[in-house]
């Protein structure tokens, strides 16, 4: 039998995904702090809890989908938080994106009430959101995260188990790192180009037919080509990654000397009012520092 | 009519793009610096010429692949060299990888004996070279790169034309500094993950099946594997291209954060007696700067 | 009338400052987590505190000079904690070096108990320590700063006043982050002169008898001259404030290109065994990086 | 008996060295390529060359003191250029700010002329070389050098002999790394911390009265005050000697990650028209990174 599920946390990402689950076929028990959120799921026959620790009483497994550890904070252990209602029969899922140190920090908060701790960041946006085309990055017992596989699958198209608690969130750093690198890499050495008298076309030519053709560059290619950043992956979002990632390797000296430089670019990025345009929005920072970039400068010697 | 085709320059690189211009019915002339590499060309059927100057007389068009601008200098301008045989009717495509400042000059000192010039590097190592895959980046006059494309059609699967010569360089620049990038990117995160107690495996899965999955990350996976970086493209020649970024970036202007932070990393590869090894041995520079990353380290706190 | 004093955390900073204190006439009781330090205190006239609640009871102005917030936290609101004995009639003064964000937040902890609180980390080390030469970097209401003044006297020569409580850290942190950046630049100097052939003591010819000259490079020449580093300012402290830099400057947005290499640089360090070496011994993790630097080395193009 | 001097170059520096040579008693021959900044010399008992060549030929020692390799070409081996008349009794010496490899080069084309060789580059700007209180960085043979000591010493207070010809100018790029590293780094600090909240004023109290308090620190704080940089040492120099230090490393295999960083840096400064004002504009370069860094701003994650 289907477990009963309770979603807190109803944003761009946590509303497709609860419909997906209650699509196929789950009994839902939703909640948001903002209400408002809940109705397009009423409609498709989800519950509405009236405060956290009410869905937690209504649920087998509790999953949140929310901005931070503060929104984290108050839902679990705020006024009729959810953590009051936690026994050593249900599942704490946290999919929204927070650090290991606070992944494992919640584990240990989580421990006395005997729950079942599983942390489940995810890497895609709005659209796998949506189309249930999402990749888990799970982090807890072992038969707990496998016992999750059929839910997990309403929400995403591949779980990937990454150790215990704590490292679900590791792997999302890991990856969003990468990602935070390759985009300023190609938006650069663009950049690059455009400035050294290339067209456009003939660089992503050249990009998008060779080894380099990963399909991150492929789907920027319309906000590249536009000077345009309509937001999937806000970069404010990819700048608390990025800290986290500092954070990380401070602790565990893990030598990082892009993720160093990246945390500076993104930030400056947040600071010239680019938070909430999408993460290849780095390339204005780049045309920032570089006022007439577009053209083919004078040399410092002249 | 098939042009008669010179080529100088039999390196890794060089014999297979002469095997594969003969194979395609060319009339071929070869040459080499150091005596010995043309003997399996002979046998397919190209003639050996005993100096540049020769080579040039019995070509239309002369192509040359070596290491970088002293060697061209010498077959250029050197004893009995090619260029004194340059005229109006013949093309010289120079496929070696230099910087664009150094092409230009090239143009420039080519410009009075009427030849055509053509700036074609590639962008592939000894594997697409052998199966005719490079993709040809071509600079010059554009009725001659397109008059050219059947012949580079036998080395390569693509060429991409780039504009003026000195293009084709800069284009590769481009292309090189968001290989570097990548690769660099790529193994600074898995060993951030690995210092962090997640399993290669795990990272590799999450990589490789989500939108950061480029395919030289899917060529590079047997080396990170192993720990062992046998040479495609060595790791002083991603160095050398990175100068030539950082150079070209002071005269441009453009901004480019992450090729000078290449540039200091790849250099200290080659200091480190990596030079020969394959551009992702770029790993080792990170590891050898964090000798015990691979475990979970104690915090700087404690 | 002199206020009654009492100091807790007697370690190398904290044995001379407190030795000061008593024998410029004050009243003084004193407190170590772990025994045996407060011996030498006891034999100039100081008083011993059983805990550190007993402490601030027998105390109008309480100063605590420990490494960090962990012990500050236990020795305020652990068992028999200080924090439990402070009222409006005292002054809780912080010498420790902590984060502006950590101590804005002691602030707020504080305020329900009325205690008067001052944040006044100090620039120095042993050295000055002993010779009551501290820069004393003061932060909290004015007149509470002021009204120090005698008291601050008799460990270090110059109070800076910078603002309400928290602001003293940050005036550490732009110091340090200053310093660290200077002492990473002077080694680099140095070792980038050395490998191209010049003579240490010409270089420091150079430096010290021009406008470069700060006090702190002479300091650090025998050191230097040695290859020996032992510790004034430990490089592993100097790390933890870099990290407070970076933390602050992602708070406040402020651009921090060094910043963010110096703390890559130091706490490679750390991971390399340096960090209970003075700060200078960034020296090595530039060496290390480049085993042969020491001599000429060949061009990447060889 | 005093040499016959001949000083080609003209400029902010060469004027007044050039005036303090007349002033001590020496017969002094100059020329510059523009001609006009010669009449206040020839006032002061110097004689004007028509050409290079002449200048050369009229005197013992041979000095010049121009922007770059191409002036120094031009005036050398152009039209009428001072080489041809070069003796094997007659000294060159270059101190206008050269790479370490032009220095080099020159001397190796030099050779054949037997003159004796000496580069001489200078720390310090025009007000130095008005007060002859210039530091005389000087590589060539020793025995060269310590017969210059006389002439160099109408110039400068101080002269340190830094190897064989070329030295001379690592040195210079050895001072001018760490110079560049002491403002960004004083700069950014003094940024960081007014964007923390602290006054100018307690932060410039704080540098100067401690162990950080370089003599250069004091001479920019006018330029901080008031946020405006007349040259003293133009930003577009100081980029041109960057370059300089990554050309030299790149070669020598010298780690100078903050070198790497700074060119960056200083060429963003002179794209966004800084070139032209002092070293001390990096400043704006940082500014123009965060446009409301002077006031706090809110954090990311909010």
């Amino acid at each position: 039998m289907k477990e009963r599920v309770g979603f807190m946390g109803l944003g761009i990402m946590g509303v497709p995904m609860a419909a997906n689950i209650v699509a196929a076929g789950y009994s839902l028990t939703v909640y948001n702090r903002t209400p408002g959120k809940e109705e397009s799921l009423r409609k498709k026959g989800a519950r509405v809890a009236s405060t956290p620790r009410a869905l937690a009483q209504a649920a087998d497994v509790i999953i949140a989908m929310v901005t931070g550890p503060e929104a984290l904070n108050e839902l679990l252990w705020g006024e009729d938080g959810a953590a009051a209602a936690f026994t050593g029969e249900k599942t704490f899922v946290n999919m929204s994106s927070v650090s290991p140190m606070f992944s494992r920090e919640l584990a240990r908060r989580l421990a006395p009430t005997g729950v079942a701790f599983v942390d489940a960041p995810v890497s895609g946006s709005k659209k796998p959101a949506e189309n249930a085309a999402l990749l888990i990055l799970a982090g807890g017992p072992r038969d707990r995260v496998d016992a999750l596989a059929p839910l997990f699958q309403t929400m995403g198209k591949r779980v990937v188990y990454c150790g215990e608690a704590g490292q679900g969130s590791m792997m999302k750093m890991m990856n969003n790192l990468l990602l935070g690198a390759m985009l300023e890499a190609f938006t650069e050495s663009v950049q690059f180009g455009r400035t050294g008298g290339l067209s456009l076309e003939s660089m992503l030519e050249v990009i998008l037919s060779g080894p380099l053709s990963a399909p991150i560059f492929q789907m920027k290619v319309p906000m590249v080509k536009e000077g345009s950043y309509p937001p999937n992956f806000p970069l404010k979002h990819m700048t608390k990654d990025l800290k986290f990632v500092v954070d990380t390797a401070y602790e565990t000296g893990a030598p990082v000397p892009i993720g160093h430089l990246l945390l500076h670019l993104f930030r400056l990025g947040v600071g010239q009012g680019l938070g909430d345009e999408d993460v290849a929005a780095i390339a204005r920072v780049l045309e920032n520092m570089a006022p007439g970039s577009g053209e083919v400068a004078s040399s410092p010697s002249q």
